[in-house]
């Protein structure tokens, strides 16, 4: 039977960009930036190889696309994330003015958008961006069992 | 009559911190983070001259660190800066492991720490600084004041 809603091609990449970071021994979690839906960057967790507490998925990915496009505000541009954002995340998001985030698997232990901060909820939050969550998020919850079943 | 209580020799530099950054245009917020009572990185604001909506004092700051000592985790360092960090630099301090935070002003209308998503105090915080505030607070705000009512 054809899938009768196929994943979005930017979920798809940051699904592959989650695999790439668990092969190279990193949390698998994976993030594209896209504008007017054509890619704009792509950022896997890079915690461990740059010894850089910041360099989630998102970050890594927003900063990417900020230097493509010479900005700091990535007005109208999306973020799709195979993970709920972290509180640091969210706010990074806020703060680049993403239009709409699409995430994958909620993260009740660590997400900061739908549990916890609540980031976006909040009056200090200068910026919210238009919300989708779910899109993909067996794929990538099943990655995150994975890599974490490996290491047990 | 001296100062009863000379301000922390890492608060006078992460204000200096600020005031460069007022200099070069971008809004007046500096860190540091020490280790043992040493100065391990300074940080300031660079959201403009980096493109980087991340480049906030205490990013700087955490990233330059860890890059100084080779981790990803700043395990037994302090951190200093003039303004209450907002929920995206309260997540990368949880993150980093930062074990003690000095924040100069508070931050009502941006904070993240003693306001609004009060990113520490959510069981989505797996890790917490010691706090300590108001070091230094009208050095810092009389900086954000000058910068503001300059643009005006």
């Amino acid at each position: 039977m054809p899938d009768p809603f196929p994943l979005p091609e930017p979920m798809r990449l940051a699904l592959a960009a989650a695999q790439a970071a668990a092969q190279a021994g990193e949390v698998p979690i994976g993030a594209v930036v896209t504008r007017e839906g054509r890619v704009v960057a792509t950022g896997e967790n890079r915690n461990r190889r740059d010894n850089d507490p910041t360099a989630h998925a998102e970050i890594v990915a927003i900063r990417a696309a900020c230097a493509a496009l010479g900005t700091d505000r990535l007005t109208g541009c999306d973020l799709w994330v195979t993970l709920e954002p972290c509180a640091m995340c969210a706010g990074a998001i806020a703060h680049a003015r993403i239009a709409r985030l699409y995430y994958g698997a909620p993260d009740p232990k660590g997400g900061g958008v739908d549990h916890g901060a609540r980031v976006f909820a909040r009056p200090q939050c200068h910026h919210r961006p238009e919300l989708f969550s779910g899109l993909g998020e067996e794929a990538a919850a099943a990655l995150l069992r994975g890599f974490f079943a490996e290491r047990r």
